[in-house]
C-alpha cells in the first residue's frame, strides 16, 4: 500500500462547519472556498443569520429542520451547516519565527469541545497561532469547529511531529517556552515576566497535564494558583486563562 | 392539584455523579449520604480510582463495562458511576451576607457542560457560592456534575426567583453586584477595583449575554478585551477569566 501523500497525511479537517458564530466567521475570514452552506427554513432570524445569507450568496440553500438534523455531526448546529474546502496547516517555523510570536502548542488534547474552546480563547487573546501534534491530537471535526466558534478561520495551525521536538525548533526560533503545570507549585502564572517575548505555551492533556518529555523541553513551568478544595481546571478553562494572562501583560506593556 | 411542597421544587438534582473525579470529590467532602458506587471492573488503575476503592467502603460493587455503559448519562463515565442524595440548596441571604462574599450569579446558562465548567471555574477561584434561577437555568444532571469535577461538592448553592430580584437582595446584603457584559466597552475586567468587597458576579447565556433586566441591576459592567477577529469567549472561559481575576486580586490586597 503506498504512503499517504503529504496533502492526505496533513489534512487538518474543518470541511464541515456548524453553528451560526462557526459558519459566520468562516464567510467573513474568506480565507477557504466555502462550497454550500444548508440553512433551517425554521431557523428564528437573528443577526448572525442575516449576516450568513448576505456573505453566502449562491451557495446557499434552504432545507428542513429534519434536514440539518440528518446532516449535523455537532449536538447542537443551530440551525446552518456549511462545507468548504479543508483547512491547510501552516509551516510550523514560520509560525514561530513571526515577530512577537504568541503561540498556544498543544501535547495531547483529545477531548473536541476542549481542542475548540482551547483555539477560540485563544485567538480571542491575540495568539498568532497553534501547535497541535500530528498523530495524537484531535483532528478539526465539526464539534471542534462548533466549539471554536470561528477560532479556526483566523488563527494558524501548525502541525509538530512531537511537542518536544516542536519546542526545540521554538527555542531555537527565539520562543521562550511556558508549560502550564498543576504541579508547578513554585511559580504562578500571574508573576510570569516573560509575556512580552517571543513565547510557545504548551497546554498538556486533560487528564494527566504534560507528559514528562514535554515538561522538561520547557524554559518554565507556571501553575494557576488554585483557592478552593478541587484541585484542577478544565484545560479550556487554564487556556482561557493563561492567553489572557498574556495579552494583559503585553497589552500593560506596550501603553 | 396540590403545590409541590419546597423538597421537590427546590431539588438542586445531582443524584447522579459520573467520573472520577467528581466521584471522589464526592467522597472526599462527605456532604450528602452516599447510596451506591459502581465501578468498572477493566478500569485501570489510577490514584483516583484508588482512593475512591479505600474511601467508598460497603457502597462500592464491582460491574461489568457494559453495565457502567448502561447507567451512564454523561459521555466519558471513566468506569465509575456513584448514586447520593440530592444537593440541597442554602438559603441566598445567608450566601450573601458572609463576610468576603464572593458569589456568582447564572443567568440563563442552559448548556450542562457549561454550567458544570462556570462552578468548577468559580470554586478552584475561591467563590463562596452560586446563584442559579429556580426555573430558568439548568440542574444538576450527571453532565452538569461531570463537567464540575466535583466543585458542586464543596461550593454552596442557592436558587433564586429571578436574578434581578436576587441583585436587588445582594445589594441590601452590601454587595457589589458586577455583570460581566461583552458590550461594556468602558470597562475592563483588568481594572476592576471592588475585588476585596463583597460581591456578586453575573453572568448571561451563552448566546445573548445578560438580559436587560439583569444588566439594569449590576452597579458595574465589565467586559474581557477581545484582541483577536472573533469577538466572544465561551460563558466557562469567560467565568474562569472573571473570577480568577478577582481572587488574584484579592490574593494581591492582602498580601
Amino acid at each position: 500500500m503506498p504512503a499517504p501523500n503529504r496533502s492526505t497525511r496533513d489534512a487538518l479537517g474543518g470541511e464541515q462547519v456548524e453553528g451560526r458564530r462557526a459558519v459566520l466567521e468562516l464567510l467573513r475570514a474568506g480565507r477557504r472556498p466555502v462550497r454550500s452552506i444548508v440553512m433551517s427554513s425554521s431557523a428564528r432570524d437573528d443577526p448572525a443569520l442575516d449576516e450568513i445569507r448576505e456573505l453566502a450568496g449562491g451557495v446557499l440553500k434552504m432545507v428542513s429542520p429534519e434536514r440539518i438534523d440528518a446532516l449535523a455531526r455537532s449536538d447542537v448546529p443551530q440551525g446552518v451547516i456549511a462545507t468548504a474546502a479543508p483547512l491547510r496547516p501552516v509551516d510550523l517555523d514560520e509560525l514561530l519565527q513571526a515577530p512577537a510570536a504568541f503561540v498556544v502548542a498543544l501535547d495531547g488534547v483529545s477531548d473536541p469541545r476542549n481542542l475548540g474552546a482551547v483555539a477560540r480563547a485563544a485567538e480571542t487573546a491575540g495568539a498568532t497561532g497553534l501547535i497541535l501534534p500530528r498523530h495524537r491530537s484531535a483532528r478539526i471535526t465539526p464539534v471542534v469547529a462548533k466549539a471554536a466558534a470561528g477560532a479556526i478561520e483566523h488563527l494558524p495551525i501548525a502541525l509538530a511531529g512531537g511537542i518536544p521536538a516542536a519546542l526545540d525548533r521554538a527555542r531555537r526560533a527565539g520562543c521562550w517556552t511556558i508549560g502550564l503545570d498543576a504541579g508547578a507549585d513554585d511559580r504562578s502564572l500571574f508573576d510570569l515576566e516573560l509575556a512580552d517575548q517571543s513565547l510557545v505555551l504548551v497546554l498538556g492533556s486533560e487528564g494527566r497535564g504534560l507528559a514528562r518529555l514535554t515538561s522538561a523541553r520547557c524554559d518554565v513551568l507556571v501553575s494557576i494558583p488554585m483557592r478552593g478544595a478541587i484541585a484542577s481546571l478544565n484545560v479550556a478553562a487554564a487556556a482561557a486563562l493563561a492567553c489572557h494572562e498574556i495579552a494583559r501583560r503585553r497589552a500593560a506593556m506596550r501603553s
